[in-house]
């Protein structure tokens, strides 16, 4: 393995508490990192950094460790730009348009569909995104689901089944028969080429009873759980989630109390996805809010066709901050380390000794540039670590 | 001159109503359009495009008129992102780190302003900028305010002295002796550098007296005039910007029904900036009200180091959508010809025949998808006129 020693880092965020400054940031200054082709070696000082096959000054430059977008949707054809005009112009958001992509995405060729979501993944990539979850859900039938895995797969290893996500159209008066369809035959064809499993549980979509049934199904067949709760109102999935261990719940724009002590209590991160409330002009939660609670978040982008077309984390987190109260150091927390968590992985997200080497070199003195500086190319250097584990 | 058809657009905004649709945006689908290097020189449906001396087939791509960003501040040292989170954090935005600005540039040699100020200027050109106005404001000396005025001239014609942009720090009390000299020996040095004059009119900046005699004094030694009001509060600056018939006032973020009323009776422009709510986590004006009461507006950036650090027109359309109620199309108008009217230029800021031939090809059907896919790359090639009147 070749060594690399980046050395003059300004500011280096490193989310290891043990590192620097013991917030849980683990800030060093003057800093320097040695990574080899998979995993960080070394962190410390500038002063004291050791030699190294290769050598990247960065001349002061502030390095964090790369995003981890735990929620997104990439694999679709067609648009919809057409309802985010009418959102805007006031008509509300009720998942309704779901079945649109669905007809898009069921024409398209799986060519279209690679070369589409490769498209997608490369902005969130520019934009920093070392690690990415993508899910299905634009299908809707056995083998249309278990085609979008594939695609999935060709991007990440973080993929998600999500047949889910609304009652085929070919259900439309038959939901019975589509949740036994999801927890059956469609989960056995796709639960091989997944690693998650996760349901649309809301107002329109699909019911706690209708979710469990089919996360429980899902975890026997070997795949570990998250779910899309409390998007259009506070309808029980955060409770759900955590009654069945999810990794995470996302969206939360309506929580009770009393779900903010469910999730304190839990191992389920709450995912925040702030470009949601932006598209479909919803009210932001405080993310303030979580925090007081004692519930992890992570902060994610959603990219969809329909109700959050967003390729930026440093816009994600832009929002997270403008619009629910976090702090920008919170926000690049929730972005990168609890990320990690609501994928339940411990080798990303932070760039302590051991962690995967993926990290960002920004064009800035300081990671607050990310927020500060908004739609600008902060990000100048993405480096991934180049092990199939990504 | 060498000609270029552009053909295959699916959907062209000429924001000509004389053109296509008969709206204000003057749309046209499955059109085609010929330019020169420096004008447009036909428009129409595709099927009739006559031959030119090279093609360009943009394949049902959407094709808009270049971004006209109207207010910017992008010659600048140092930064200020410790304010910009403080701010986050609840402290209000008062103007008051202007001075830190002026510090760091009067420390800066002209290679770094240059270096600096140029980068910033590339990314507002990535994101489709094809005129920007650029002021002065940071140096506040008679020598520094020139030196910042011939390094906006690198890189713009739409060139603006804001000498009066705060009190120098060296005036401090001494209010009324800053005035003069910026109504006196500092313009007589400036005013053959800028085509522009503006004030900050507002709270711990400049009264509507100070304003009134600064910008009379501008315009008596041949500068048009421009105003920074109402950001701060509703204290005078849009009815000193009408009395003087000032192409722009900017901000407007306080506003009164005899504002709006003064406005839709005058020849002056309402610029809005909603980066500085954003980043100065202040009220957004609604669009809307200024749009129903017949007062054009235009959409810009405010890019600066301290309330706006915005690099992206595409995101002040989008915040302007989002947060100031207005459709993508009037955003769109805002951020083109609103922008050309702000600056007084009828010649861009739209595709009639005769205009300039700055124009953006989207990555995208519809000009929508600069504000449905936000922090996407979304503008795909920016064509300049090459004639020297930027």
């Amino acid at each position: 393995m070749t060594t690399r020693l980046i050395r003059a880092i300004g500011e280096l965020t490193t989310n290891d508490p043990s590192i620097g400054d013991g917030t849980a940031l683990g800030r060093l200054r003057d800093a320097a990192m040695v990574v080899d082709e998979s995993r960080v070696l070394w962190v410390g000082p500038n002063l004291h950094a050791p030699e190294a096959d290769e050598v990247l000054d960065v001349a002061g430059a502030a390095v964090t460790p790369g995003f981890v977008d735990s929620h997104t949707h990439l694999v679709f054809a067609g648009e919809r730009s057409d309802e985010f005009e009418a959102r805007m112009a006031g008509t509300p958001y009720d998942g309704g348009g779901i079945v649109r992509t669905v007809s898009a995405t069921r024409a398209a060729s799986r060519a279209e569909l690679t070369t589409a979501s490769h498209a997608r993944a490369a902005a969130l990539r520019r934009s920093g995104v070392t690690t990415m979850e993508v899910k299905s859900g634009y299908e809707l039938t056995v083998e249309g689901e278990a085609r979008l895995l594939e695609v999935a797969a060709s991007i990440t290893s973080e993929v998600t089944y999500l047949g889910a996500h609304v009652v085929a159209p070919e259900f439309a008066h038959d939901r019975d028969g589509y949740v036994e369809l999801v927890a059956g035959a469609m989960l056995e064809r796709c639960a091989p080429l997944a690693k998650w499993a996760d349901v649309f549980c809301d107002r329109g979509a699909f019911s706690v009873d209708e979710a469990r049934v089919i996360l429980q199904s899902a975890r026997s067949a070997g795949l570990d759980l998250r779910l899309h709760g409390q998007q259009l109102g506070a309808t029980g999935g955060v409770a759900l989630a955590v009654e069945l261990g999810a990794a995470s719940v996302d969206h939360c724009t309506y929580v009770t109390d009393d779900d903010l002590e469910a999730l304190a209590g839990s191992a389920t991160v709450a995912t925040l996805l702030p470009g949601a409330e932006f598209a479909t002009r919803s009210p932001y939660p405080s993310g303030r809010r979580f925090l007081d609670a004692g519930v992890r978040i992570a902060i994610a982008t959603d990219c969809n066709p329909g109700s959050s077309y967003l390729t930026s984390m440093p816009l994600a987190m832009a929002l997270a901050v403008r619009e629910m109260g976090l702090s920008v150091d919170e926000a690049l927390y929730g972005a990168t380390r609890g990320g990690a968590a609501a994928l339940r992985r411990p080798d990303i997200g932070h760039l302590g000794v051991g962690a995967r080497a993926d990290f960002l070199v920004l064009d800035a003195p300081r990671a607050a540039h990310l927020v500060y500086r908004l739609g600008d190319a902060v990000v100048s250097y993405v480096a991934s670590a180049t092990d199939p584990d990504a």
